[in-house]
């Protein structure tokens, strides 16, 4: 073997097995109760072995129409993301109104193979023409772009019901998952020329401007519309216990929706956004409240939440100004700290096992996305992504530690225990006790190809379409 | 008395008791035991004595941007009311796109004088403009026009989502309930043009195009913004048990939702559809079938459904035709056959009882419109709206006994059990045994002033516009 | 008329009109916009008129095997009966164990006619012999006794399943309801044993030994059981959310299960049972808290609780005494304190209307028992049973406006707005301003003939039995 | 390696990995991309490499106080469990009532020595003295019994509720989990006795005797005790949607409570019980209708019942005989048959996937009763236990395919596709194309340490008791 890690406690989707691990062409070779060869040895004694972290939602170095670019390069979201344990992003290629995405996925993927993390794709559809939809879409899942991604709010990007509805029924054609970010353009708009005519223009009345409701409105609006044309979705960033009631109805139903969270949704509350440094807390769903945490984890014990991503998506301090609320860049940085933030609040704490967080930053996304299993899980023949983590190390969260581009980490002081120790990318070490040894470049592009969790059921009203 | 109705069981809200009816100047005078004297005596042994029907969703000679008018005319209207123990209606003020509302409230207001039948009005909003919602809809409230009416589909009249919420805010404003036709226009759209471009063109494929998922989508929509603005609203012509759940969950959570359902619901299927004489049964939405018949009288029986009204929307035969099942007009006619209809299927067939239904078709129409104690219930300083009605008398349905404009009934040939003998409104008797004996010009407009139902429950989010 | 009441706002189960009542030989025989004649005039300006009160749950003048009787006499619960409202209770005929209930009827009934009140009976089932069920129940219903009470706990008249179910198919049989106290007696006695061996003895421990986990299972057991027989049941004093849970399913299936609730249930809580005078707070189920509280409203406001009654089970405060908590009586006198604390906590704080409160105390109670139309309305041919009650009146509520044989009142100092002025018993004014005019012997018996809600469905497991 | 199985796809809780399965020693010692040594190599190609079945609800060799004893020896047991896939049983130690349990786990144990399946057993508690739950349970859990059985109903075993209460209190100490058979004995007896009186006393009547509701009302009762205990209970064999909805609410709360049901449950109706051979299928909870497959199917599908297994309790057909429905012995042959219908039902038909199946025969009932990961997974470091299985063949099933002691199965003529072409124990081949090669005595007792799944949450009332 070209590694071997040995005496830790593999904590994989079989539950917590103390074996060794034999590493080879990138690969796990073997697991066993002892192996004694080796080139290099690891020695996980008293540390968890985790297959490395599949981070499915995070914006990377995005290009906006007026050609300036996101912050946060392939390279330096890639020494965050090994920092936290991460191993692979899903990060998205833009679709600007007006134009195609073919173009988009060449210079994105371009991009992306100057970073270090392996990486797929979600394209955004935010103009869906016959031309994106019936010409380009076929091009990009021949590429293996298998999830499209769509807003149901934002100015910019945001699609109509007929918009979503076409995307729905391509994606149902084509074998891609559809993922959607939840929430009514019209009511936060309405909402929002209300508080600003009223003169309520702080950061903390972004929270204001964005209920549960209109959460709630638009997760059930997109699984009524995935039902009717029969499509596979997964709701981003869930927030709220309304929003997860509506996921658990769906799934009870049999239907194939899935729901994402973030670390922001049970760490987090509206109280972040007062005071000057509120601007640095705001995202969208927007930070809710203690009760609201207690409800998200609540989802994710019983399964209707079952991915943690971080829905990275950051701007230094400089950029996070504007007019009022409605003009401050939404997002927050947690590429790098998803992973020890996740295992704190939940296994330190005693809400999940080791075994239920491994699932969650890690085997879930990856089935969820078509990655399984080559990434998300521990296993012979499965790419060799492995973190050694240390259940008992104590930190103190800061911005230094975050290895990101933008200038701050909202959990800024936050002491949690358990820490990545080292990480493993194809069974290359790529970061040491925090520091990065991964080199630019050597980051994978990893199609995806058709695959059953984003396959429809075939059942369709009257069966027509079916 | 000028007329006492001696010998009946008198049938309202407060269960059934025997006791004399004394009328004087059109109103209920006295409830007594027993009274003596009065210049006319209706002897109704045997018989039930109701409060009058409120129809409170019929379609009456609505005028349309083209000059033409609907067949049902008030007067006809008023014939096919009195000939099924209706005497008040609540009857539809059209808006065209691109017009104004004012214009229409007093035309229609004076063709509604030419009628027989008592009389209020929704106003449709189809283009909430700011002239509209800001200086023309405070002048009819100041008329008493407390609802307006929206539509979430059909091309002509359908408003969006942020058209909504402004309806809904200027209802708020001014007091007035918002009714609401729920169903996804762009679903809509999109299932009818791939029905068509393959091939299914006939009236049957008008249900395919419009499965119950549609229903749940726009009424689950509606509420999480009526819920958002702080609004109450009635959902009319609920359909199915999906679309009632969401009612349900509303009106558990305190909400002031209520729902709305008609005969055709739970005696017409999408079988009927199917044929030459398809078109006849076409309505929105869509007739389903016995299941759903059976979960909207569950419905009825738990009270998340408590209006049974009649969709009153007539055309006939010669103009139930078009291009495919898109272009066909919609509508049932219903106005005669609504109280037959369900006292023979709810009272007749052990699903309700008698007191039940009085609430459905009078005492909870009228209280919902802001019309009670005025309508809709037999009590001392009330109209004297009565029906004296034979729960025994078998009668088949057929289109001689209708008394509307078009010419054919969906219920054609159907024996049902019980049946008015006799209407009175405001004292007068109108018809008798099928005979119509009320005058031209008769019908009084009812302006209706704020009321209690229809107020806001002053919870928002964040008490931001309470 | 021999009594008329002018001017005021009858407010009953038809809501509220403005209109005069006219009392003839003890029952409403007019009711009427304008009545000029009567040989007793009662001005009810700025008054609400409202029917009497109907208490279907409350403990008078028991006798027990050793003896002993309750001290609340018919005579003294009859003043505290009209003192707050009430004109009708249902209260319980005993059954020692080892003995039969024909014997007690008779004695019981003698007792009753020694009051004011009118007043019909419930017969407690504590050990259900065949002589009993089969001979006695019988003879029982033919004398107008239509209800058999049944307890789910305690020591000296709890039944197991089997005596239970045997109930329950008396019931069917003959045509009775049943009513039921659901706690697991099991559970408590295990709870009560654990506590008593810790030391905790003191009465708050009461609330600790019965739990609303007991509730709800023995609510659950009650129900499934009536399901299984198809016999229609009330649930007692429903304390808790999850209890009245189990009766909102139950009725969602349609089953024939309604529930109760009392005063003390939403205004004591088991803090109340601490310190020197927390015996007299001790009831069963036990006081819960606050947020209890909030739910027996929302379960009230959705109706799954109908029925407000008092429980009255009294004991002065030298009886409340025991050598731990499971020895000392339970029980609260609530008898005059009803209608006053259900008004000023639901109408007067907004929670619900003057209508809603006519039926939680009146008509529901009144349709329930078999008692309506005669009870529970104010309709022509029903006895006049009137309340003239001031909603406006400021009172502070103590011992000695309470009129009842027991020496305290747990609401003691509670300041309540809406307050009986005057009391109609068949037309007598037997109470006013808080005067007691009433002579003893004047209420009487009230049989019951069979009657719908107590009627099976007519659905069993496979038909067998139906 | 002693033993190497090469090329076969291995299907455990992880998902279905291509690996080869190197075992020393009994042991799985390597997985591994390529194994090339081994004493054995086993060809798997285009087989299945499944964790050998756990069936975790069995009764074999039971003796009774008359000094009978079950017909299924350990031996013969043992021969169908190989012949089925099944490597571990656990199967029942009874209590006879007026007697201990120490001599009973002695002689039981003694017993299953004799066999070949490796084994575990649950301790029957039917007389829950003092003795017994104090010294003598103490001393089983010294000896690695950590589940105790109960049952709600039958005449010579049932406890109640004080019993259960004691046996959940005891078991909360010691660590053991309660398993649990849910229905109403009184209820039970009471339909019997009504059934019988009426003369019908086929076996089809066993049915009639049990209806659902009986099974929902006993698993809510033992779910809410156990709550108010604060113990993990499994409830065993349900067989319905109402019962299964009981216990998805108890999960949704957080409570520790999972379902078992067994392949009869999906396969076996009602109407299976009619006819001469009507015997044949009785069992407890009775088989139900189709209807009550597909729910069954619906809560496997949830997770709501995350076990399957056999409760295999046999008697030959001479046996199935009794004066009526209710002295026929109980119980279905099924040791054999469970995966093969299982995997039939599920697998084949589309229903789950092969790792579900894996979950539900073995690995979940591993981890809920303590044996995992020793067993229950392909894992390094777990016992060898493995099943090489054959997705493609089709068999028809049939009484010589069986092996058990008992002449007949339920199954007989069912064609299922998915077969076990070999069957391995701690690493020994001890079933190769249906023919038996262990040999009498190699079963290992399997006693179990405490664990967590069996703990309790730490949530009692008022904290009393946690
Ligand atoms: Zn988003
Ligand atoms: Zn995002
Ligand atoms: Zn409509
Ligand atoms: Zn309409
Ligand atoms: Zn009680
Ligand atoms: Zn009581
Ligand atoms: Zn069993
Ligand atoms: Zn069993």
């Amino acid at each position: 073997h070209d590694v071997v890690i040995r005496n830790g406690l593999v904590a994989s989707a079989f539950g917590a097995i103390r074996c060794d691990v034999g590493i080879r062409d990138g690969r796990i070779a073997t697991l066993a109760e002892s192996i004694p060869d080796g080139a290099q040895v690891l020695d996980a004694k008293g540390l968890l072995v985790l297959p490395g972290g599949v981070d499915s939602h995070c914006h990377i170095e995005e290009p906006r129409p007026n050609g300036s670019i996101a912050e946060e390069s392939f390279l330096t979201a890639s020494a965050a993301a090994f920092a936290g344990g991460t191993t692979t992003t899903v990060s998205f290629i833009p679709q600007w109104k007006g134009h195609g995405v073919w173009e988009r996925f060449v210079d994105y993927k371009a991009r992306a193979a100057t970073g270090m993390v392996d990486h797929a794709f979600h394209q955004i559809i935010s103009d869906p023409t016959d031309q994106v939809l019936e010409e380009e879409i076929p091009r990009l899942v021949a590429e293996g772009v298998r999830s499209l991604k769509v807003f149901l709010t934002y100015d910019n990007v945001h699609v109509d019901d007929r918009g979503f509805i076409r995307v729905l029924e391509t994606a149902r054609k084509h074998g891609c998952l559809v993922t959607v970010h939840c929430e009514n353009y019209d009511a936060i708009r309405w909402r929002t020329e209300r508080l600003l005519a009223a003169g309520l223009t702080a950061p903390e009345y972004h929270a204001w401007s964005r209920p549960t409701v209109v959460e709630r409105e638009a997760t059930h609006r997109a699984i009524a519309l995935a039902e009717l044309v029969d499509q596979p979705i997964q709701v981003f960033h869930v927030s709220c216990a309304e929003a997860a009631e509506e996921i658990a109805r769906a799934q009870a139903r049999g239907l194939k929706v899935w729901g994402e969270t973030c670390p922001q949704y049970f760490t987090v509350t509206a109280r972040h956004m007062e005071g000057p440094e509120g601007a640095n807390f705001m995202c969208s769903p927007a930070p809710r409240d203690e009760a609201e945490h207690a409800n998200i984890w609540e989802a994710i014990r019983r399964g209707t939440l079952d991915v943690v991503s971080s829905d990275h998506a950051a701007s230094s301090r400089a950029f996070k100004v504007g007019a009022d609320f409605s003009t401050i860049p939404n997002g927050l940085p947690g590429l790098a700290a998803r992973l020890p933030v996740l295992f704190h609040e939940g296994v330190t704490k005693g809400r999940i096992s080791v075994e239920h967080f491994a699932r969650l930053v890690s085997t879930n996304p990856a089935r969820l996305m078509g990655l399984y299993p080559k990434k998300g899980v521990i296993a012979p023949g499965s790419d060799a992504d492995v973190i050694l983590w240390d259940p008992k190390r104590e930190v103190t969260i800061t911005q230094s530690l975050m290895h990101h581009a933008v200038d701050y980490t909202p959990f800024e002081g936050m002491r949690v225990t358990g820490w990545p120790v080292a990480t493993l990318r194809r069974g290359e070490v790529v970061m040491r006790e925090g520091e990065i040894t991964g080199r630019a470049g050597g980051g994978q592009y990893q199609p995806r190809a058709r695959y059953e969790m984003a396959s429809p059921r075939g059942i369709t009203p009257n069966g027509f379409g079916a």
